[in-house]
């Protein structure tokens, strides 16, 4: 890795955001990590407080994409455009994050990241490009 | 609209993450919405609190493209998949979705939808198909 | 237009694939194009020859939402990434692409692409990332 | 599988459009497949025939996706949308790409598709979303 395991923490919970989500780093090797986003009542999506909204689970795709292409470039990165698919309803549960760096380029980075929840069910999978210039 | 203007709102703050991101209903007409997302610090992305989170516009654009297809369906729809392009970064401002319905079939809907800050420039686009069923 | 029409014909020619689609430009401004793609049995996509391989919607797209963008660029420039959304078949019948710029930046270029037959009903359409560096 | 081997082939060169890529079948088991793109002249992108054309690797991932799903739904079925990363240019050179599903739902299905070469190297990622009803 380009930063340490600390240094990749610190930056994690160093954002407003991210303090609001929860966010905490489980795991990270070069071109991997994994994030747990523990569940708040504050995540629900609809009426019945019965599943977790589209948007957190894509701001946990955002988060984790670029934090995998961090442990490579070791800096913070932004974001140039972000594809989710939602396959299963989240409910009130923690979910997990793993990100995968499929392109680590001079300009552009592409990561891959899949939303697990604990029972291991995938619950959404994303891709986003970020830029590493 | 198959729905009335006091029912989308009403839907609209229904949502316990929709209420964090203090969305409110500032226009509705059949196959469109205008929302308006009222800065907040906990929407900040980095530790010198310099721009919006991309998790947090991508939220704005997947409530606003689901929101522009209620208009037409008439009830809560999930969403299936949600892509987002970033334009510019967004500052401590309050920021303006506008979404129109592509497409709304019986099974599946798309929706388009971008992001405006007060001066008017395009902070970000994306769009989002939703399931119609 | 930061090339002449002629010349932006010239290099929409000059692709071995372009060739086998028989792209002609139709109308070219700053961001700006307009592609017609005629007709061809290669096209088809079933077993019973009803309607247009989605492979050639999606190349249609590239084509036209780097054209758009070489307008203003004017020179030939690479995809990033692309995405397409089918909305209704395409027959045996000559296609339009309009594209027009939604960002060009000094390294990426963003387009917006639709897809229409001649009826002018919307067949597909389609957002494209480019780099213009 | 859902489908025989043979038949998976026979609906594979059923499509003109498949014919005029050469697509033939390398491998396939339940929820995967492996095809072959042999190279042509005519898949070329640019004046200086350096590259093939992303129209043509867009093609590639749309019908390996596809095809992933139907060795589970048992028949054709139509894209709804398409997403793909260029990664690094395909030379003249045979492609191969190899899909997975990632759903297969009663109404809809997601694969995911990686195109190699034959050095192994990774050309393009691309995600699609299916019809399965």
């Amino acid at each position: 890795m380009n930063i340490s395991f600390q240094k990749l923490e610190e930056l994690l919970v160093s954002s407003k955001y991210h303090q609001f989500l929860g966010l905490s780093l489980e795991n990270a090797e070069d071109g991997y990590v994994k994030l747990k986003l523990p569940f708040k009542e504050e995540f629900l999506a609809d009426e019945h407080d019965s599943y977790v909204h589209g948007g957190i689970l894509s701001s946990l795709i955002d988060v984790a994409g670029d934090f995998a292409l961090i442990t490579m470039v070791g800096k913070a990165i932004p974001t140039i455009d972000l594809r989710i698919d939602f396959l299963r309803p989240a409910r009130k549960e923690d979910l997990y994050a793993e990100a995968k760096v499929v392109k680590c380029g001079r300009s552009l980075g592409i990561s891959d990241v899949v939303i697990l929840n604990q029972a291991g069910k995938e619950i959404a999978v994303g891709r986003g490009v970020y830029s590493t210039a």
